[in-house]
């Protein structure tokens, strides 16, 4: 394909893949508590002609079990041979143990019900990325050119608030200086301290961890706190079609937008058809085959990208054309993740016109990262790397030390588990049916 | 943006827009007759580092008012900010005679309703096409890769047979030796021609000339002719719903899908209600806003996109996207254009995974062109060329040629106008109302 020349310098001559062990915080949610080290895959594409392109994706062992043939398959392609991944993929993975099913495929996590088909897409963006940077970095142009150029020149972020507790339970991992947030005030205070360090000017609250008067009660104290702020709560689909719609009524006049208050399509719609409080969705709408539905019935009024769910960067661009298609508002989620993914969530959002809401972002939980350099979010805002590629470097001696951890593990930690990490708090703990509310 | 030295190489230093006339068949459709010369734009975007991009569209004065200000605001843009280049249009076009309507604005033609937006981004697609070939050229890489890679290697076209005559009223403009074709013998025997010359394997009927049983005779007998090979008709929307649903049901069987038989997403919605018989358009769906409103009613089945309308071959991906999403097919529309627009066609075909229909193209009738080696239909099918860019050469003789046709003519030739072509025949004529039948 193409000029020889170009052809060969761009061609897959090896492609590495490191799964690490990442530091994460003790934060809450309907399912339970985060572990203290969460897997991530880095993921390097080395081109013929000595560039190498960087990816991330999740790196629990049913992702790490498609990224490996993937990765072999990958060898003698160019970088530039991105619309045929999807179908290699299709092929290398299809009878790999999660693709099959062999690993337990949860039908109603954080990002709503699970396929194989969502895992190999979440796989291949950590591929799409690499190579995309690798491409970049051979011709001299950022990521952001090579899906037509920014927009925009700096990508705005929103704080992702959390309830938490001040450490793991047991002692285990590290313990940061954070404390608990464990009712209004702490959620408050958790506010104050990503303003004033991050200059973040919007707030996302993650719900579903106490009963919703409880976390009513902490979105109308921020309201009081930040007047006028854009303000979002996400209980992850844990509520009941009523008690949604007497949230949405109690803080529609605060809410920029209410998350997943209810689990599917179904049931969003009936919220959706009660109240004038836009919805924006992370589970019920993460895959093209669920968006038919969905738009028609007016069940969502904002999507919220991941490339990691969507199979990648120019996918993510391809969401946006439906959803502008549709007059669906589009923002960005985001969760556990290091700086090589939100260098590639900051391209892409710089490219896409209509990106009206400022994105989700956990990164300001993630002190550990394997990039010589951290992103540094400034008024709220990350710049758009104009530099070669995603503009990031790789940190081989961080990515070492992170990846012998992964090495290290007895194997509980190696596929997250929030549920297994709430039972060493609370013996009892099973994940709660939905609505829980 | 960007590395400074790609950045500066990729900058463009000059824009050419060349008007020319070409010659065409007196091909009838509803509205009229071809004109013997039909006018095109042959644009060039030439970069700092001295690579020259070809684009090409339509040529008509109200699309050269909007394009001479939007090359003159290309300037010192990189070709790879191709996502900027709507709101540019919209800026510099803004208060341009076309845009706010000093030129006619027509209501009803073959493309559906005409609006200043669909001028622009008709514009803005032989920019858009140009900017990628020069980038393409500069990168050693086709067009192809620039859109994420090829998924084939060739892609098929479909045979488009028109009611004609032998020549153009008053012995105007070239005379062919296709001969009048005014009955279904007539084109069953174009049917022969376009099959045995170029291997086409489906068949497309521009219809709405006759009144509609003399068109069914002429799909059924092509069928008979060509017994299990895909037909399509496409009256242009001059029939009523009434009229369209007894089409259907007497060609139900023969054809692969019928093109905008009514005009409208209403009457396209009620027809759609009628009959199992796929609906394609490239009438009532023919911009990102029109989709919502049909695809939720299923008033077509299949759109027939093109660069052209859609504003470039990104956009045309991103059609594809919105299709794909809602179950919609996808195949391609095409009126008179050169060799330019049909290797831009081509590329972007090449990147569609889902598209399963032959593509249509109107290229065989235009014997004129102004690349140094012609596109050559082989087994009904174009090889996807790998060369770096569009991989098409500009004959600079030939455009100049075509250059002096335009400039030496008298204003008549310098707008497209069926319905003025056919007063020369018939003095009387004027545009027939819609529905027609």
């Amino acid at each position: 394909m193409a000029d020889p020349a170009a052809s060969k310098d761009l061609t897959i001559a090896e492609v590495r893949l490191t799964p690490i062990l990442v530091a994460d915080p003790p934060l809450l949610n309907t399912q339970g508590v985060h572990q203290p080290y969460t897997p991530r895959l880095i993921i390097e594409v080395v081109t013929e002609g000595g560039v190498t392109g960087l990816g991330e994706t999740y790196g629990d062992t049913k992702y790490l079990d498609l990224a490996r043939p993937l990765a072999g398959a990958l060898l003698g392609r160019t970088v530039t041979d991105l619309n045929g991944l999807p179908a290699l993929a299709a092929q290398v993975c299809g009878d790999s143990p999660a693709a099959t099913g062999a690993h337990t495929v949860d039908a109603g996590g954080l990002r709503g019900v699970q396929t194989a088909d969502k895992l190999r897409l979440s796989v291949l963006s950590g591929f799409e990325v690499a190579c995309l940077d690798a491409w970049g970095r051979a011709a001299g142009l950022p990521v952001h050119a090579l899906l037509g150029g920014k927009v925009r020149d700096q990508v705005e972020y929103s704080a992702y608030l959390f309830y938490r507790w001040a450490g793991h339970p047991g002692g285990r991992g590290a313990r940061d200086d954070w404390g608990a947030a464990l009712d209004p005030a702490g959620i408050v205070a958790q506010a104050h301290r990503f303003a004033d360090t991050y200059g973040f000017t919007s707030f996302k609250l993650k719900g579903g961890v106490f009963e919703p008067a409880q976390e009513i009660a902490a979105i109308k104290a921020l309201a009081a706190e930040f007047p006028g702020r854009p303000l979002r709560l996400d209980p992850n689909g844990a509520w009941s079609v009523p008690t949604s719609l007497r949230v949405a009524e109690e803080l529609g006049d605060v809410l920029e937008y209410l998350e997943d208050p209810v689990s599917g399509t179904d049931r969003m719609a009936e919220v959706a058809a009660g109240t004038e409080l836009p919805l924006a969705t992370n589970m019920c709408v993460t895959t093209f085959d669920e968006i038919a539905e969905a738009f028609t019935r007016g069940a969502v009024q904002v999507v919220l990208s991941d490339h990691h769910y969507w199979g990648g960067l120019r996918n993510t661009r391809e969401l946006a054309a439906v959803c502008r298609a549709f007059g669906v508002g589009l923002s960005m989620h985001s969760n556990t993740h290091l700086g090589i993914s939100l260098a590639a969530m900051t391209q892409v959002a710089a490219t896409v016109p209509d990106l009206d809401h400022a994105c989700d972002s956990h990164y300001p939980w993630q002190t550990e990262d394997v990039l010589t350099e951290r992103l540094t979010f400034r008024g709220g805002r990350l710049d758009v790397s104009d530099a070669p590629g995603l503009g990031v470097e790789l940190d081989r001696d961080r990515l070492a030390v992170l990846h012998r951890r992964w090495l290290a593990d007895d194997g509980t930690l190696l596929s997250r588990d929030d549920a297994a990490a709430m039972r060493l708090a609370d013996p009892g703990w099973v994940t709660p049916a939905v609505p829980r509310w």
